[in-house]
């Protein structure tokens, strides 16, 4: 397992996921500042991680907070206002701000305790995030494997796996799982522009792992699928509406659109967590849009005109009419009208 | 205008589209062999400007060749099997294939004659080629202007432009035109990954005639037909089957489909001399797979694990049920049905 994120005695350290996959590079964060900065320039990333991320962004935040002042009156409401500011550092994903809210809720009890204890109860909350987001994983991949049919061509979008999870993932760990029960699946994994999540990451996590793929770029899965080496889609969610409508990495709509045209199956693999409910529909889901140089540039290099626009939204909507079934650690989904209820 | 290719005293003196948009630096190809590597190295693509590039090959393999022997009995042969090597240098594109017989073909009845005469009828051949190209960017621009609205949002895959073509371009003239004629067009330009024709040609064509544009990445395009920003694409064709299948740059086919899925209109823009008539469907036509560097790489920078399998297909084949109209210099052709007979 890699070691994604770990609580030292300086702060909290993390695996820079931007220097993947040339150098393993760790970074230490101190402030809370430090961990709003890395979660927007997605050295962390991947929305079941957020969700423990944001528990060590109000440990590391009280430890801030408590150096300047704990009066109560002064310190609770700099603490909400911090939390927020972790919460909508990434607003697309839900489990980051329940990440925070958990962890607030913990401490809120043991206001006439010291920040120490304030600390100390964050810093468990993240823990207990963790252990639970792995066993969610496994649940996840071992309900989802059960879809994989032998010698199936899969496809994948971002990165969902050990570096998006505190676990073995969700639809990489469906992967995962599908390949340890030897069903000798082939892996498609697309690039995943602008940040190139899936050439840097999770071909890198599947390399290590020993598992067949073949890398592509975002716009070759139709041809594939056309060629019938492609049979299936299995990706993550960042949320999920009331509905069963999904948002997740830019780029998985076309990809549901896509199977829709090819009669293939579109798999969403995501813990419990990610449906929102207080959503209706796909529609009332915030589109994080990003800083337009992610697309005039690649790995730092520019590769366009300086300063021409761009559109850059960071995630998309995949209506639940298009989705095959959501897979999440209680079980298989299928279709959106019984979908949660 | 840009002076993409131009013969000079030392050579064919062609724009190294590989330097675009950082750099206008200019190449001299002086041998048959270096237009090959310069067409494989895609310093010079684009499906028309290669018809033109076939002629100048042949302008160029003839001066290679009475280097060293004209006897008949050697030379005719030799410059057949050079021709072929110029035809396959890019199998897809059927122009490339047209220009070179074409030149062949016009020096054939001067076998008694000098090779300079034979290279003078080359050359000929290739301005010509060039000339005739440039009225049918303009007429197939005027032709597919018309399907046009005021406040269309276009998007637009690849390149097309002056940079592929001797004119004002093939889906791009008609943009051009459209924008001449103040029909208050957006353009949405597909970065046309892995070689990024789109972000690094077409928006530079874009941003130099002032046509507004917004640059994004291939898995986008979905999402913002879903928002209903475009509503329409129009791209270009390497080759057009006898039922109206188009290859074209790997990614058109995902495109084809979004429109179908999202109702919107897909038009291809080509000259009716991208109909190859000896292939009934598209299945017959030959996809080029290029090297798996391209996706590994951007720009020359490494952005995935070396060594990592990858697929790099050039071209994906639309099937003809999936276009709207195909446009050429000659009219409109709507439906597959009726398409070319």
């Amino acid at each position: 397992m890699i070691n994604v994120l770990q609580p030292i005695e300086e702060g909290l350290r993390i695996l820079d996921q931007t220097q993947l996959p040339h150098h393993e590079h760790y970074l230490t964060l101190t402030h809370v500042d430090d961990l709003t900065d890395a979660i927007r320039r997605l050295c962390i990333r991947g929305a079941p991680l957020l969700g423990v991320a944001g528990a060590f962004g109000v440990w590391l935040g009280i430890g801030d907070l408590s150096r300047a002042d704990t009066r109560q009156d002064v310190f609770w409401p700099s603490l909400q206002a911090l939390a927020e500011n972790i919460a909508s550092s990434r607003p697309t994903a839900i489990n980051l701000r329940i990440g925070v809210q958990r962890a607030l809720k913990a401490i809120e009890p043991l206001r006439d305790k010291s920040a120490d204890t304030w600390r100390e109860q964050a810093l468990q909350v993240a823990f207990e995030i963790m252990k639970e987001d792995a066993e969610l994983c496994a649940r996840i991949s071992e309900n989802g494997a059960v879809l994989i049919r032998p010698g199936m061509g899969i496809l994948t979008h971002c990165n969902t796996g050990s570096l998006a999870t505190a676990g073995i993932g969700t639809a990489l760990g469906i992967i995962r799982r599908a390949h340890q029960e030897e069903k000798d699946i082939r892996v498609f994994v697309d690039e995943t522009r602008p940040v190139l999540q899936g050439s840097r990451l999770t071909a890198w996590e599947l390399e290590r792992d020993g598992i067949p793929c073949t890398l592509i770029s975002d716009n070759m899965a139709a041809h594939l699928m056309q060629l019938k080496r492609i049979h299936g889609v299995v990706v993550g969610a960042d949320r999920i509406a009331r509905n069963g409508d999904t948002a997740n990495k830019i780029g998985t709509y076309a990809l549901a659109v896509l199977c829709n045209y090819h009669r293939l199956p579109f798999y969403v693999a995501a813990p419990q967590t990610t449906l929102d409910l207080s959503i209706a529909s796909g529609s009332e889901i915030p589109i994080e849009e990003r800083d337009p140089d992610e697309i005039r540039t690649v790995a730092g290099h520019p590769v366009a005109p300086a300063g021409i626009p761009c559109a850059n939204p960071a995630f998309d909507v995949t209506p639940a009419s298009l989705i095959t079934a959501i897979v999440t650690e209680r079980q298989v989904y299928y279709g959106p009208k019984y979908l949660f209820t």
